[in-house]
């Protein structure tokens, strides 16, 4: 039973340091620099969980196991993705989407192990999911998806909830789990698929364009 | 007289979400997205005063009414702020200002209840002010208000000072409160009503103007 | 013993606090958010290794001197740099080298002590050199060093891969600390010496075109 917590959250690791890597490739970092923007998009989501929640030791730092997953992705992203510009950004993005949805689950159930209310679980959740690719999106200085996707904390806040509702309806925690990040997945790739051409450039072009407004007003 | 305390500590809350909600509006966020950013600005200084200090249990999981009231808050921002756009901005630079002067006096006093140095908890009531905004406008990929805005750092650490300095004076804990936010509320918003068209946009000009001469250089 | 560690871990809050109100000169803050900025830098690294190994007290909450020498650093430096526009951006660059070097050997030595494994230690250690630049940077909004600077995160990591190597041997342990601090900051410095010319702007360059080509494509 949490044999299968241990794999997906493994997973989501390496699902994380994939898209931590892509990006890196995108700015010819070294390879220490990529391995390291890997690290913090994989671990950022779950050690901001433990440390508010209070939950020590923090899981890579008892495990060491996640440092060599994240290391043997990155390496593995350097060797066989030769020109990360290529690689087309949707690709990030469902990585970024499978990272999403397990870890928002997942940090829900931690928290709700911990003893957290429901509702300060689901947000726990929210956090684990989005923490990592806010702080490799801010590093980036690339405005977070969260605020340039739709329905991204969306699928974040669901996929808890789900779990929560599934709990509540007895079922196996691991078929809860399961269905609960299929519904958080489905939900975000459904937004990617449908909506990858809308928002991220015309936030970015609106605020040009105000800022431009400003200063003419200002000079 | 913890009772008053606790509801300024709300209120802070309230002013901060208030905050966030009007920034993330300006990004045409889905509802989620507005109740995430609220809800990081709001919580977000509180936390990392909380975890800085090891006070386990972190204020919003012990008490899911943190989060309930800043659900409400960005609820009802999105149901009575139909366009965030035409919000004059001096209206988030308020909200910013009450939410400032609160944790930054609030926090000075539960850091200085945990037994800190005194010079430590002017400095943790700073940051208890300051990161929830800080947090808003790095997620936004704006220059954090502390870096544009005249006298913001020095108003957080005049409040946690004056807290300080009216219990070294033996005033009663509730006046001396009240006496602090409002010392420091009252310079925040002379700052903000006498500067308010000077530095921001000056600092991006700068900065592309250099960026723009080294460009050149380098060519 | 423990000494020359204490007195090592001071000189790199002086030197990361001079970087931080080096950097705050850039945009023209009143006093006091010079010293927040220099503060930040230089107890940013420190408190989250702490935080994440749950090592409480936190160092500067423990023992207030490290708030007065980022006090005195910072005044000195407004007093003494009064132009910082004109102090050489290699200036900067040096004090950061200090600081990244001197925080990544001893953030892997506290680490070791409080029984982290050897590739968590490195990490951590990593952390320590890295973070609080980075909050420098990010809140200027600036792409931070570790994502424009060749050999970055590479020194950082070589710092506490030589104090593992040095402590393995047998060396005596100021040996071995003042010897990893001196390799990793000589590989930093040797970057710094031979490339500073490269990397920053030509990255900013790319992403502009390239957003400027993807707009075209958009629209």
């Amino acid at each position: 039973m949490h044999e299968l917590i241990y794999w997906l959250d493994l997973f989501g690791i390496v699902v994380f340091a994939l898209s931590g890597a892509l990006m890196a490739g995108r700015y010819q970092l070294d390879p220490f620099g990529v391995v390291v923007l890997a690290a913090v998009t994989a671990i950022g989501g779950g050690t901001i969980r433990d440390v508010i929640l209070g939950a020590y030791p923090v899981a890579w730092v008892a495990n060491p196991l996640y440092l060599t997953v994240i290391l043997v992705t990155a390496v593995l992203t350097i060797i066989f993705v030769r020109q990360p510009k290529r690689i087309p950004k949707r690709f990030l993005l469902i990585a970024d989407a499978f990272g999403l949805a397990l870890f928002a689950v997942l940090g829900t159930q931690k928290a709700l192990t911990l003893g957290s209310p429901i509702s300060v679980a689901i947000v726990m959740g929210a956090i684990t999911g989005v923490a990592g690719g806010m702080i490799r999106d801010v590093l980036c200085n690339v405005i977070p998806m969260i605020l340039r996707q739709e329905i991204y904390a969306t699928a974040a806040l669901l996929g808890g909830s789900l779990l929560v509702l599934f709990q509540y309806l007895d079922f196996n925690e691991n078929t809860a789990t399961l269905l609960a990040i299929s519904g958080a997945l489905a939900l975000r790739l459904a937004a990617i698929y449908w909506q990858v051409s809308l928002p991220a450039f015309e936030i970015v072009e609106k605020e040009q364009s105000l800022s431009k407004k400003k200063r003419n007003k200002y000079k």
